[in-house]
């Protein structure tokens, strides 16, 4: 039984590093977009999301068959469901690459990222390329280490985005209410999504600790 | 078998009730403490959200040694799935419900909330209000109607986070940008507890179906 439930349990696994590698290819890309104010690219970003949906539902469908046919021992099952927890948030992190192309498309042909401020959103989307990236390993090889780095590097996002602040709130900040609000967004989607890929990390712990 | 089960996931439900009460709670404590510059209420928001934390503990135990030891055919096992994902968005709702008590005290004795945005947040804060009382109900009944009237009220609160945008951002906002960033994040908080709130009817509605 346990044999039949870690040779299915395989698929989802896979599932999970796509959808990793397809959420960190998605800010990887929204970032660019946001740098460069391209169009073409952020659209592309918002018309690919419906892939990771896809992949969240057949992560759901089937980790449920597996634990209704396979009756999961405690390890089993733990695994299971810290699956279905990280491809939750594998999706959100779809979603906010998402919104990080949609300020993009909004101010376009302006650019979202104000000059003053683009140095600190590499920054970020670096950072944020350097969870993604850990990710897609840690769920390809159950790497425990690794998953538990993550709390580093988004202490790494933090403080940029405590940074962003500064920069924008500080008495001398040229630009006006538009560009302010827009980096405070900003700031906003990068840290969440560090801050979900730190949980996705914790979850890779669990099927990692359990199995 | 489907009887001890359904016997046992009333504890569950019954938590997740008592997470809602929270959860709504703390947002209409943070709300109040936001709209009069309440440091000691909103100080208390951020210290009662341990017990939502909890909570979410407890739903996650009890929900994981359920399906463990009651091996749930179909629906019921598709209903302690729907719990444990209802579980999650309540516990981030009194998250966001921390955040508005933040701003409160980050900007302390000064206001967070703008004399011009005061009645817009006044407003979110209603949509909030009613969001999380029914969820309260739909998660006491079951009752899948209620929980599917969630989206007609998360568009009301859609409609007042734009309104939002658009007064921070017309030509005579007459307050800088720190009451805007400020304004932004606001808006964007009580976006997502509205979302969120949508979510867990997604689930009652999961529940009450297959249940």
């Amino acid at each position: 039984m346990r044999q039949d439930f870690q040779s299915e349990f395989a698929s989802v696994s896979s599932s999970l590093v796509t959808m990793a590698k397809a959420v960190r290819d998605a800010m990887r890309q929204a970032s660019t977009a946001l740098l460069t104010a391209d169009y073409t690219l952020a659209q592309q970003v918002t018309d690919n999301d419906a892939q990771v949906d896809v992949l969240y539902r057949v992560v759901d469908d089937r980790v449920f068959n597996l634990v209704l046919r396979r009756q999961p021992i405690t390890g089993d099952l733990r695994s299971a469901l810290s699956a279905l927890q990280a491809a939750t948030d594998l999706e959100r992190m779809g979603d906010l690459a998402v919104h990080v192309a949609r300020a993009t498309l909004r101010r376009y042909p302006a650019t979202a990222a104000a000059p003053e401020l683009a140095d600190l959103f590499r920054a970020m989307s670096t950072v944020a390329d350097q969870l993604a990236a850990k990710i897609v390993v840690a769920l390809s090889h159950g790497d425990e280490a690794l998953a538990g780095q993550l709390d580093g590097d988004d202490d790494a996002m933090d403080q940029l985005h405590r940074q962003l602040f500064q920069v924008m709130l500080s008495s001398d900040w040229p630009l006006g209410v538009e560009a302010a609000v827009d980096g405070a967004l900003l700031g906003r989607y990068y840290e969440r999504y560090a801050d979900r890929a730190v949980n996705v990390g914790r979850h890779v712990m669990s099927l990692a600790a359990k199995s």
